[in-house]
């Protein structure tokens, strides 16, 4: 849903589109982002009140994250990641800064089942081959995995859809998958209706990009839904279907994405063990796809700091510039005090940009390392466990451990 | 620790003498908080290399978030979240903002026993009489607790430990131990030895501000070390101390609050329901206090709309004085061209500023209604435990949910 008002075309009526469809399908859970508007959430909210009277709308940012969520089943907590590197405030066009993308979790309680449901929207990509944002969204999707690992123990199902903004096999989707033992409904589905290939941006949509599409003509699919049961709950999905681009009877589609529906079934676990894979050959993936995104955070460190680089260089000139205005006003010469002042004024943007600019990629190098020290310690870890399973034929996690009399253990701050 | 480099007084002696502390004292896990500088992190991890081989250094904002952990055990994974409300920008002489404040999670394998420690430090009261930061401190509250109880379900054993700036009953501190079922190591200690009541920022330091004292002469207590157990652990602090101020043999303090020290003992749990109480009385009092934390939210946000609708007039004036030059440069007058352009700049500087302002209390209101949100969220899945208490004597969701063949759920994004 590209849902800015004013800018997106027709968004008042793609709304009202919207809540019709979500109304009438009568869906369990409903996932919306780029729902950039307060007013057109509550108007939602209003249209699907009888058949959705549980919603969060996540809010973040200077616009808000844009994700939103329509529930027949009671919500009862939420909570609220924001991405900590989204793109640069001074690319006003590309607004993803603005947006403060985020992932939301909401935890619905489905006929007493706890369900965790997240819902996401990742950074653009604004060109696959000269990719600036690629390191964005690899802190992005590792912040996104982490997120969820860490907050999903406790869920008898986990349910995460979104726009993540990359391909079936990119690094970020593989290092997501692998590392949260989420699968990707698509692939799993058993009947599936929709575009070629499970698209959900093709060129037949009248609202989306064509040069978005260049050089996959037939479209492609970076909008998902991905699910993992728990020791108590399988899941398995039943079938998946996608909008295909115009809406019969309607002069345009729902949104410049195709929609995704996935129809879930719930059913007493019998293996225990299939919400997390953690054999060897699985943990040798993980390692594998840790150390190819670590590579790509370190190009990511290199660039930012050459980008820092040029931020201290303007804010140096400046400060070397300021001295002419200066030096002037002590000097004999023809200029008046309103040029010395305009020179001053010059003078002060500079310096003062270059300072905004280098405390800005000084936070962004602070993301980077801490994602680079993360993903190194996840390594490690895996690395013991590899060395477990490698002398037992499992790891060393997955034995219970047996409760040692200790040793008192202390702490100091 | 307040170490700030070239700011702060004796900052290289006295890491110098936290690392000897630390070496001697061979404690499990150390918690440091305000380590702004990377060298000196990487001071006490060369220093501590041998008694203490896991460390995590959490970077964010653009110092840090100061925060580190040193460990005897293995340090499996690490996460951080940094808190979205943390002061001002211009208020260049506090340094909260640019401090990137957050709280981090290191999970640690302790004898085959997953602990799950948390380190973090809160926004500074510069003033409890007009505590203009209150508002912020309590969306870090939140979000803290938010944090602990959503990171925490796995875990054998949960500990806190961090600079809350929080007096003991302060709402804050009342909101965090009553959601996340952590118990205050001051409060439950068999032996303590320290500083009278417990206090950690005292007269007889050195460094501590006697202004940040007033009203409270004898000190106040502000950092805490707060732990519980699991079904699997029980936790009991068996001993407690605090520094005093001044060390033996040295002439100055280690740092300008009193360090902590907490000995705890694990124990096989026998009270599976210990670490969480969930009675009627229990469920009363957390309603309680959230909805007195939802009340200073509501006036930071009030705060917060009169603070923008301010940046809002900047703005504007900004915009209607440059008018003014505009105008002059079409009229005839004496003004030169400098002149004009001189006061084209400062108009300028007007209103970016208060565009600038004006976005920062838009992603400042953004973030507390997002607070509120989960804050009524909470409260109203409160409410329905509530009721479950009255009706069965027990709340509901104690009872284990009888798992239902369920209708096939759906989706839709």
């Amino acid at each position: 849903m590209r849902g800015i008002r004013f800018f997106s075309q027709l968004c008042t009526q793609r709304y009202e589109m919207i809540g019709e469809l979500l109304g009438r399908e009568q869906h369990d859970i409903a996932l919306l982002q780029e729902v950039w508007s307060e007013k057109d959430f509550l108007f939602l909210k209003r249209k699907l009140s009888s058949s959705h009277p549980y919603t969060h709308y996540f809010k973040s940012g200077v616009f808000g994250s844009g994700l939103a969520v329509f529930s027949k089943h009671r919500i009862q907590d939420a909570l609220l990641y924001k991405y900590s590197l989204n793109g640069y405030p001074y690319m006003l066009h590309q607004g993803d800064w603005f947006g403060g993308k985020a992932v939301g979790l909401v935890i619905v309680d489905i006929f007493g089942l706890k369900a965790h449901v997240y819902v996401t929207h990742l950074h653009a990509e604004y060109s696959r081959a000269q990719d600036e944002y690629l390191p964005h969204r690899m802190v992005q999707s590792w912040e996104l995995l982490q997120f969820v690992r860490h907050t999903s123990c406790g869920a008898d199902l986990v349910v995460l859809g979104g726009d993540l903004n990359m391909h079936p096999q990119d690094l970020g989707n593989r290092l997501l998958r692998s590392h949260t033992g989420l699968r990707d409904c698509y692939t799993e589905t058993d009947t599936f209706d929709g575009c070629e290939d499970g698209h959900t941006l093709i060129a037949a949509n009248h609202f989306s990009k064509k040069q978005d599409l260049i050089p996959f003509e037939k479209g492609i699919r970076i909008d998902y839904i991905l699910m993992k049961g728990s020791q108590k709950v399988s899941m398995k999905c039943e079938s998946l279907s996608t909008t295909k681009g115009p809406v019969a009877d309607k002069p345009y589609p729902y949104s410049d994405h195709e929609a995704l529906t996935a129809e879930l079934a719930l059913l007493h676990s019998e293996d225990s063990r299939q919400h997390g894979s953690s054999n060897a050959l699985a943990v040798s993936e993980q390692m594998d796809v840790v150390a190819e995104a670590r590579a790509v955070v370190k190009e990511g460190l290199c660039q930012t700091e050459a980008l820092r680089d040029k931020a201290t260089y303007l804010m140096f000139s400046g400060l070397l510039l300021l001295l002419l205005p200066l030096a002037m006003a002590f000097l004999p010469c023809f200029c008046s005090f309103s040029t010395l002042g305009l020179l001053g004024a010059v003078c002060m943007s500079l310096l003062l940009s270059g300072a905004m600019l280098y405390l800005l990629f000084t936070t962004h190098i602070k993301v980077l390392k801490e994602t680079d020290d993360q993903m190194m310690l996840t390594s490690n870890d895996l690395q013991t466990k590899l060395t477990g399973c490698r002398l037992s034929g499992s790891p060393s996690s997955d034995g219970s451990p047996e409760l040692q009399p200790l040793s008192p253990f202390k702490r100091e701050e």
